[in-house]
């Protein structure tokens, strides 16, 4: 229950990082995509096959070091309908090598739209009498301005199927602040939207003191995850803005708890195109995505401390 | 540019009324899922070429008097990366039978994911050097939960590709006042989200007096349409919540200038599944949502009057 599963793949990798699979096309080895058009055109489904290719590539490197990936659906969801048939594979081949994985794709509905969301990623579609489960993730990023009739249906499929959700609460970007800041009887709506989290998470308490109602709380914003943590305690972080956006491990130390867990910090373009940075072979993109995770994880290690239950 | 394209449909119709496209299993006629099941078997392939079956038929007894339809993509993506392909073929299908389609997705992202985002409904994906339309509708639903960064890749898209984006104001659902009724410095959130579309819009101004940045605001509540509509007089709303949520002619009289412009009244369940209020032989399901249309129409117009430029 809760992110029980996930606690426990972060204790096993003794690391708190996940590796956002975001794969803009521009991230991706000219040789690899230069082999799929050759074969596909220059077509989205060209596109999406070069894609799983390089997302099968990263996972193979990196499912030894990271306990988790995050695939984000806006750049699957950019390659059209082949872009979601290998979104649907990636997530299928991450979870044949033991990865937790969370769907980024900040949905949010009312009463039976939000119902059919949360079975297209958290539970199961019913045709006739048979059941599938149509993009089978661990969890998912979730947006409440609606409020709890956009979430309720999402929380209820993780109390079913054993699923968790995070919802935004305060973002990484510049611009945030321009509502998440403001206040509402001298709270600023990100802690309000906390408060909500709190009440909506009871229900899916975890073994290890987490709800399965997490909170995205950004990297970018080192006072605010020090507020949010010290109002809620049992609400457990997805942690956007390290490394590209310019967060660092001493600013999002306040997010864990002294057991070394409470957050998993993501980084995507910072691992995936490390190749670009490190300027090695472009045909060794994955032994740079995997070196760069473990600079990662001995950077948050070194402020973190040892991770135990 | 901005919704001028939507304006003038909804005066060639004298109609301002715009089809949700919904396809909840349990409002499909039985003898349609019957007939697809037995070819494709209870799999999400045999939903999803149901749906589009559904569909089909639903817009080709429709295009005469509507301008548009709105697909929910929740009901898609319940279909797995089948259900995505037929949302494809739905929006294709629609435009070449002349109308308006807004994708009721509800993205909100922020930087090169928003952008993501943009390109995959309002845009072009670029693969090597060709350019493809993903998902090409006319106009996308937003939630700006996350500010400017969210939103501007957005507004981009729409002033390069001349297309539209709703972003949630005051959402229809019970719950929607837990955060959007807060006050902030005495005025509610929804309001200073509204205070945001308009700068967002300036850009983006059509020759009608409306932006391409609408709003998202429910039947189900009258007073707030009636003081956005004060407080905005050039911003398009989209209006769920009438008929099945409650909303009446009436309630949202005051979104209309003196013109019968200003707003486009959603319909999803109301008009797909008339045949189950009407409890007609389903296999009218397409007259019935015609008769039901006609009737929303006319509804409509008794409390708007003529549309004219």
């Amino acid at each position: 229950m809760g992110f029980d599963r996930l606690i426990e793949k972060i204790c096993e990798k003794q690391n708190p990082t996940v590796v956002g699979l975001d794969p803009a096309l521009d991230l991706i080895p000219v040789f690899l995509k230069e082999r799929y058009y050759k074969e596909y055109g220059e077509t989205l489904l060209g596109a999406a096959e070069v894609v799983l290719e390089f997302n099968k590539r990263l996972i193979d490197a990196l499912c030894g070091i990271v306990p988790a990936v995050k695939p984000q659906l806006a750049f699957y969801e950019a390659l059209g309908y082949e872009g979601m048939r290998v979104f649907y594979d990636t997530v299928k081949y991450a979870k044949e090598e033991g990865l937790y994985v969370i769907a980024d794709a900040k949905r949010g509905d009312i009463g039976s739209t939000a119902s059919a969301y949360a079975n297209a990623f958290l539970g199961v579609t019913r045709v006739g009498a048979s059941e599938h489960s149509p993009f089978p993730v661990d969890a998912l990023t979730v947006n409440a301005y609606l409020g709890s009739d956009g979430v309720m249906p999402f929380i209820n499929a993780c109390e079913v199927h054993d699923k968790g959700v995070f919802v935004l609460v305060k973002t990484s970007n510049p611009s945030s602040g321009e509502l998440q800041d403001r206040k509402i009887d001298d709270m600023p709506v990100y802690m309000h939207m906390g408060d909500m989290l709190q009440k909506w998470g009871e229900s899916v308490m975890g073994k290890y003191g987490y709800t399965g109602v997490g909170a995205v709380v950004g990297a970018t914003y080192p006072e605010q995850i020090k507020s949010v943590r010290e109002r809620f305690p049992s609400i457990f972080f997805l942690i956007p803005g390290y490394g590209a956006q310019g967060g660092t491990a001493k600013d999002l130390f306040a997010a864990f708890d002294k057991r070394g867990l409470g957050g998993l910090v993501n980084s995507s373009r910072g691992i995936m195109a490390a190749y670009q940075k490190e300027k090695c072979d472009e045909k060794d993109f994955a032994g740079a995505a995997y070196r760069e995770a473990v600079r990662m994880k001995d950077d948050l290690l070194s402020v973190i401390g040892e991770i135990g239950l």
